[in-house]
């Protein structure tokens, strides 16, 4: 697929082509930033969304202290592209990755590593691939205790199975013992700000459980880390969590954006689209290029930006079915349709390229092509 | 990620990785090429399915006449790859892609191109593409005229509107009228074999009066070509389709293994599964590290192959959830676990690579790296 040169106007990127409206980027990213800043917690993004270093490196210019990645060879791509501050999130128990790990470790070259853990021989694996790849540096990788937070999916218990671990960590001299990973998926996608609220209470019993047994022990907690685009704000609020993960804000994606927002929270813009084209019409309907192999269909269908007053149907892998909501016209043969995908994550991860526009989807150009390294580093 | 050497074990496969069976999948490929020759159907699979130009090769090797592609991109991929028969089954309307695949047309070398359309705007375009590239050879693209057979989504209405294209592609020269394109995709996933008798017959119903109309016009039709995977058994004993379009049946996925078999109809087996391995133990669950970034959920989710007795459940897009279907083990930290996608067209386009291994899941050995040369390839 021919990419557009740098200046070309909109028009010229194929579809179908995820694009950023990087005006509308811009304004998410300093929300954020504001946010986190004015409420005193750390802002440790996730990467898993956009896994292109560039943004990644922009994020941390605006204040963030780093990112999250879940894999790591998304970690590795990211420290290629220069990110210098990369926390794997997840736990990793397989000896290759870990020593893939460990290497980069060793290296060094000014990135600051950490990674999470559920399990005593998670612990013991970080720890002999550490060693083989010769790490010697006292606190070379900070690790983070998992405790599941309430999506009953990783995670120890949360209480006395957070000490055993910890005391491993504190036992094994490169490893930093650095806290709590606390992150609750499922609840960022409840819909009403009640139930998000409740689930994150939830989680937050579960840390000061954790912490209250961790302290009984003599283990303080350097840090709780946690928390997504769904709900930041009230782990920001609770006074437990220090550092919030969330990833979607950036782009915001259909899905996000039907949850009901909590009081007081930032409001985040649509940032990210899919530019696909009717290549087919019928009477009733426009059938545009751009299916699920384009935009991940998991959190739901895309919604239509542009032009208004149309709804997208299934059309498969590479097809997507547009009708009238209201009888309203639709697009002719070869029209440009904007689509807001209904999960950025995925979707993003199906893209080698994200082109990023200035000026406006309607009349902007191409500012900036987006890399996304990370594409696929799903090891 | 690290890629095995040809000759290492599955032990030595990084997860989450695409694997294919390739005893399972050699099965599959000739009891369907076996088909073909016993019906006296030409066989044209779909390598939407697979995006990989040794496959096609290796189809066309066992009998078929040449694949089917969706997009512009993949058929330029494929050709780049050694497949000399590709048909675009789908209708492309923006004059850049058209005029990239009418530079491979010019530039000939040993492929044999044909095209869908179903609109007069697209064959003019098509027409158009052809002539900007200095395309002159009489009949240098197969052009086929796409009716809709009863999937409301691209297609002409049956009947006079397929006259109407025809005479417009009997009037280009360097377009070759083909025939007539019915598929009916959303049939192929209706899970009783009544349905999709009813809705194949239906579309039966749209061939014969395209047909009589374009007999009526004076105009014969070569060839019609169309079906799929759930299907092609009704397709090629209607007396109608001379060509059948099946692709999934080479790697066959959970949702087509759902449907109730048409009776006669040859056994397809399980060639594809996603190597996947535990990266967190609860008391009552194994997690393991593929979530939907590693298969894609559209059809719904992944079956487990193998260890036996445990239920896959969404666990984001990095996770799956396993717990035991009958209060059996569970497997433990670091154990593989093997699964079977519920969709193969979108999971290979997750993949770069997919692994062929010789001998089984268990014990076999990477036989092959296949590259997924069109992943990505949407436009």
């Amino acid at each position: 697929m021919p990419e557009p040169a740098v200046g070309q106007g909109v028009a010229a990127i194929d579809t179908p082509a995820l694009v950023i409206d990087l005006d509308a980027m811009e304004r998410n990213l300093r929300r954020m930033a504001d946010f986190a800043a004015a409420r005193g917690v750390r802002l440790r993004p996730h990467a898993k969304m956009h896994k292109c270093a560039e943004l990644a490196r922009l994020q941390m210019a605006h204040g963030a202290v780093g990112v999250c990645v879940q894999k790591i060879g998304e970690a590795l791509a990211l420290a290629r592209g220069g990110v210098t501050d990369i926390y794997i999130s997840n736990q990793v128990v397989d000896p290759g990755k870990l020593l893939r790990l460990a290497d980069a470790v060793a290296q060094q070259r000014g990135v600051r590593w950490a990674i999470a853990v559920d399990s005593a021989d998670g612990v013991a694996r970080l720890a002999s691939a550490m060693a083989k790849a010769g790490v010697q540096t006292t606190g070379a990788i900070d690790v983070f205790v998992e405790i599941d937070a309430g999506q009953n999916r990783c995670g120890v218990v949360p209480g006395d199975a957070a000490v055993t671990l910890a005391r491993q960590v504190l036992a094994c001299p490169v490893l930093r013992w650095a806290g709590l990973q606390a992150y609750h998926g499922r609840a960022q996608h409840l819909r009403s700000a009640e139930e998000r609220t409740a689930a994150i209470d939830h989680a937050a019993e579960a840390v000061r459980a954790s912490c209250a047994a961790l302290a009984k022990a003599g283990i303080g907690v350097p840090l709780v880390t946690g928390a997504g685009s769904g709900s930041f704000l009230l782990e920001a609020g609770s006074g437990l969590w220090g550092e919030i993960q969330p990833g979607s804000y950036l782009f915001m994606d259909a899905d996000y954006a039907a949850n009901q927002p909590l009081p007081g929270a930032p409001v985040f813009e649509h940032a990210l689209f899919v530019k696909s084209q009717v290549m087919s019409r019928g009477a009733d309907r426009a059938v545009v290029d751009a299916g699920h192999k384009s935009h991940a269909i998991d959190s739901g269908l895309p919604r239509v930006a542009h032009p208004p007053g149309l709804e997208f149907a299934n059309g498969g892998d590479e097809h997507g079915i547009l009708r009238a909501a209201q009888e309203g016209p639709l697009p002719g043969l070869g029209e440009t349709v904007w689509l807001i995908p209904g999960h950025c994550d995925p979707t993003v991860n199906l893209h080698d390229v994200m082109f990023g526009v200035r000026g406006g989807l309607q009349h902007g150009w191409v500012e900036r092509v987006l890399r996304v390294d990370a594409r696929g580093a799903v090891g």
